[in-house]
């Protein structure tokens, strides 16, 4: 790739944000789609529908960019809890080590690269035909001394980032406990949760805690609430729920309904014999709800859970801490989830059940990491150009325009891959929401790490090898090659991730402000949907985003040193990003529980890891580079780096 | 080699083991060997010292054979508390797997094993002169069905085991809650040991802790003991204890040291003169003592560890397993070791100091086991003939004498590496000693671990492999590769690990019921030691027998498919050291501490360890043997085993 190809890149990329900055600055202004861009500020009221036509309206404003500036760090915790300044400080964190990094870089390792001559040397007069390969380390000459100058900025640069990660993960826990001594006591911090409680002939299960724990702990135990089965009183309140709005509806709006019936059957007085059915139906229902009540609270319908609770959240931490039984499988205790924050599926399951659950969902999410691309490049291989004329014949005059065809067989390919991995983090969730646990945060915990290890997988290691998936496994299991192996391949792939970066991430950053994929549901749903339905403020959803972040920080690590040139894109990433997510935090998304700062450690583990790998790296690159003094002293380093993990392990839990 | 060169080396052996067994007979009846072998009657004044000569003493006698087989397990967790009983289970553990495994190895593996020929056919008239590999699968046929039957024989021996595993883990775990259940409260179930106890400027260590728990725990805390450095009380004890033994020693013995003295300087009363002096010189001592107590109770002499004590168990138990601090690294807790078991260098160390003691000695260690083969050889290459002759001139003509200088060339090497090998244990139990541990036990238990992994690395793999520690370590750095290689290089040395049973284990056993060091020391310090000395019963040193017992069982499990033949004589070995060891146990050991039950994790590793590396070898052999089916249905097993491993850890904790 040569220079004018990345500018004409970065070109187009900046005039897209641009647009979309213009469009979402135009949009958020109309009222029709508050509904999409402010969620939040509208169902706390602050925001009222003006239906007035203003002129201000259609003039793109940056307003809102000056807003989210502003926000401090207790305004972002008031809206969004810990785990939202968890997410803004990972950018923000992000930003420090990349703008510490790219003034080394930039200022030093670029010139150092420029100065060499393995590949060719740089032509300053042609300077946009010149290779992008003349700014990476792979024109520094072999066995050059300059390579130390290399050498000293990964040392430097990780002793940068492993203080300022001391630090960060110091602050954070200091939040987090800040924000458990501010909390005020809630019902679930008094409460723990105990499953597979041993079942026995003789008494119910009921029966069963309320022995035990008031032997185990007669001063402290308070009272239980065992968990029952109401699959069925819940999809009864589920129909009663649609019945009643079906039936205040009808009464509410007396013309569409009944010209639609009366039109239909020519029959006066239909409607109100359609309310009364509904409402003989309401009574019916009703009737049942009582009866499944009953039955839920007989012996039958219990399950082997329950919540217990205590007089004291010491007692009620010490429970939880305490082996209960001889037998470590029964009598598992859990600290009680937030009660929004509950998942109940798997409250039921016996200690082995869900065990085999989640070994079962590690080999399938492993599976579905290993092998996603298959499925890919063989939908990728089907939907070429003849296919597409095959299955739809009336595309075909279009499809043989030049033009047209080149787009599609141009973009077609990127465009599925881009489907496929939209897919991703619901998959994720999906199997972690079978991995056997109870609250909605741990399963989107769960996810952020799949997602996590499936993006480094598909597109760092897919990428780098490129590769089918037996070849890359087996670079794997040959441990001696690795350093050389990725020494030769990843700096092969710097240009392609530097255009990674402008392509991916900006792009993805400015959608995420304009919200593609919810726009087009609200113009498709509008002319079905009623003003003053209900409608849920969304929530981040951690385990799309947070991945995608930390993934372009495992880029900027592992390629500071190969290409300099990556840093100031993903610094303009990190930039817009920062604008971005604290505007969506002010405006689109409403925490949907606390997790206080849980998902830190994804973070601290996924930037050891891309410091280790950078170290692998760099000891094969010294190694292929002639200087294998240098590729034997780097050694150290990824080991003081685990020390170091290991040691905050320690420190911070 | 061949078959009658193992019957040499078996008779040889049994001979030797005859031997021992009548020695051990005779001189266990002479009262001036009661120390050496029944230390632990002699303590309990079970056995009186007979002074009388009688024929019978004389005659060698086989009752403690019955006496040790009748030992109930009862009685022998009175005598040698639960880890003795640990012990002599994995022992008939190791009986019940072995009987299991070479009656289905002898009588259907071993046949198949002859009847192919892929070496050669069994030459039945002349049976002695048949090399061993005849019995070894080698032998058969490559692509043969009949391997199917070692096939089965894997997965059948396998279930056994890890079964046999279950139930054992289950009743030892039952065994360790009885023992707690039945235990009586004892002050240490009511301690905890702080560490890590923050200092200040303002407070005492003593203070700081008694307000801390105070606040912590109001209702539960009793009191603490802070931590004192007494080394040099504890020096002056010592000097003042050794001291007054000279002195009553004097007092007592008119005869010697009057003589002696009277003798040598000419003057009478010297005896009298030295009394006084010695008399004087204690007081000093008492007065140092004093002055030492006092300054010792002074604030500054306190170490950042305090004992503390609780109310009750629970509450005890309570404050262990909740963290104390918002820093974790602050105000550790364990539990209180027993008295007895106390080890106290370390109590003063901070969190961090231990930890990098922790990982230096893990460091060291490996490195020792790495490298441990290399001075051996050195010293072997510096031993040779030529070389003795120049050190101790005087030996030259015996030297010259060529049966003489067989031996020395023949068992010179071997002997070496022994005594290198009985300074494995003291050396490992010392590292562990260091690496922050606070009781005997502990360090016991990490100390057993590591001899077993030495073992394994030097005795197993470096035979194995046979090549330098460079090669070894290359091998496992292609994972890929290791089943080949080990399928090729572990039935090779088949027949040297039969032998090693029938040379190392009997005689190692039979030297342990002979006690040989410590009777030779006896023997040496008879003429200086008097008959009324204090003694002190030994104590099993678990850390030298467990990793060998265990190191037979990986030797069984890993070769019973491979050469069927190695079984008959590990079922000798394990029914030799299941009558020797509850000798020992009934007349030798008194248990120096009590971890109920703590060992048992290294048996089950040690075991499920075994288990793979024989599944490893398998997929190995049958890829060898050209039936890749067979090499493909054994891969889960593995990861069965390893399921099941997991399963235990959970269920057993």
């Amino acid at each position: 790739m040569i220079v004018s190809a990345l500018l004409t890149s970065v070109g187009i990329n900046t005039a897209l944000c641009v647009l979309f900055f213009t469009l979402y600055s135009i949009l958020r202004k109309q009222p029709s789609n508050y509904k999409v861009y402010i969620p939040r500020l509208l169902a706390e009221g602050t925001s009222k529908r003006r239906s007035i036509f203003i002129l201000e309206r259609l003039i793109p404003s940056t307003s809102w960019v000056a807003k989210a500036w502003r926000l401090s760090e207790e305004e972002l915790l008031a809206v969004s809890g810990l785990d939202g300044v968890v997410f803004m400080r990972t950018i923000t964190f992000s930003l420090k080590i990349f703008t510490f990094a790219g003034i080394i870089g930039m200022l030093v390792l670029l010139p150092v690269n420029c100065w060499g001559h393995q590949l060719k040397d740089i032509d300053v007069a042609d300077f946009v035909n010149n290779s992008l390969d003349v700014f990476t380390i792979s024109n520094v000459n072999s066995g050059s001394r300059w390579l130390w100058v290399h050498f000293s900025a990964v040392y430097v640069v990780t002793g940068f980032i492993c203080m300022l990660l001391f630090y960060e993960y110091k602050y954070i826990s200091s939040r987090r406990i800040s924000y458990f001594y501010s909390s005020k006591p809630q019902p679930h911090h008094f409460t723990i949760l105990v499953r597979s409680i041993p079942t026995s002939s003789s008494s119910s299960i009921s029966d069963s805690v309320e022995s035990f724990f008031n032997e185990l702990y007669p001063s402290t135990y308070l009272s239980h609430v065992v968990v029952r089965r109401t699959s069925k009183i819940r999809s009864l309140l589920h129909e009663a729920k649609t019945l009643y709005k079906r039936v205040t509806q009808l009464r509410s709006d007396p013309t569409q309904k009944k010209y639609k019936h009366g039109g239909l059957f020519g029959l006066f007085g239909q409607k109100n014999n359609i309310i009364e059915q509904y409402e003989r139906k309401l009574e019916d229902i009703e009737e049942n709800l009582r009866l499944e009540q009953t039955e839920a609270s007989l012996a039958g319908e219990e399950t082997r859970a329950a919540f217990v609770l205590f007089k004291s959240r010491l007692s009620a931490a010490t429970a939880f801490h305490l082996q209960q039984s001889v037998n470590p499988t029964h009598w598992i205790t859990e600290l009680a989830p937030e009660p929004r924050d509950v998942y109940w599926p798997f409250f039921s399951e016996s200690f082995m059940r869900r065990w085999i659950s989640k070994l079962v969902v590690v080999v399938a999410s492993t599976l579905f990491t290993m092998l996603f691309l298959i499925p890919v490049i063989v939908v990728q291989g089907l939907t070429n150009l003849s296919q597409l004329e095959v299955l739809f014949p009336f595309l075909t005059s279009i499809l043989t325009i030049k033009f047209v065809s080149q787009i599609v067989t141009g973009y077609l390919p990127s465009l599925i891959l881009q489907l496929f991995l939209k897919l991703v983090p619901p998959a994720m969730e999906f199997l972690s929401s079978i991995q056997g646990y109870i609250s909605h945060s741990d399963i989107e915990i769960s996810a952020s790490n799949k997602v996590l290890w499936f993006t480094i997988w598909n597109v760092f290691f897919a990428t780098v090898f490129s590769g089918s998936f037996l070849s890359t496994v087996n670079i794997f299991l040959e441990p001696k090659n690795i350093p050389g192996k990725l020494a030769v391949a990843v700096p092969a792939q710097a240009s392609f991730f530097i255009t990674y970066v402008v392509t991916q991430g900006w792009t993805s950053v400015s959608s995420e402000l304009f919200l593609v994929f919810p726009f087009i549901m609200s113009l498709i749903t509008k002319p079905f949907s009623r003003s003053d339905d209900e409608f849920e403020v969304p929530s981040i959803p951690y385990h799309r985003d947070l991945p995608r972040v930390l993934f372009f920080g495992l880029l900027g690590i592992t390629y500071f040193f190969l290409a300099p040139l990556i840093l100031p894109f993903l610094l303009a990433y990190f930039c817009l990003a920062y604008i971005i997510y604290r505007n969506q935090f002010i405006n689109v998304y409403a925490p949907k529980y606390e997790t206080a700062g849980k998902f830190w450690p994804i973070v601290h583990n996924s930037m050891i890891f891309s410091l280790v790998l950078m170290h692998i790296i760099a000891v094969g690159i010294f190694a292929l580079k002639k200087l294998s003094l240098a590729s034997t002293l780097i050694l150290p380093l990824p080991v003081l780096t685990l020390l170091f993990n290991e040691y905050c392990r320690k420190r911070f839990l």
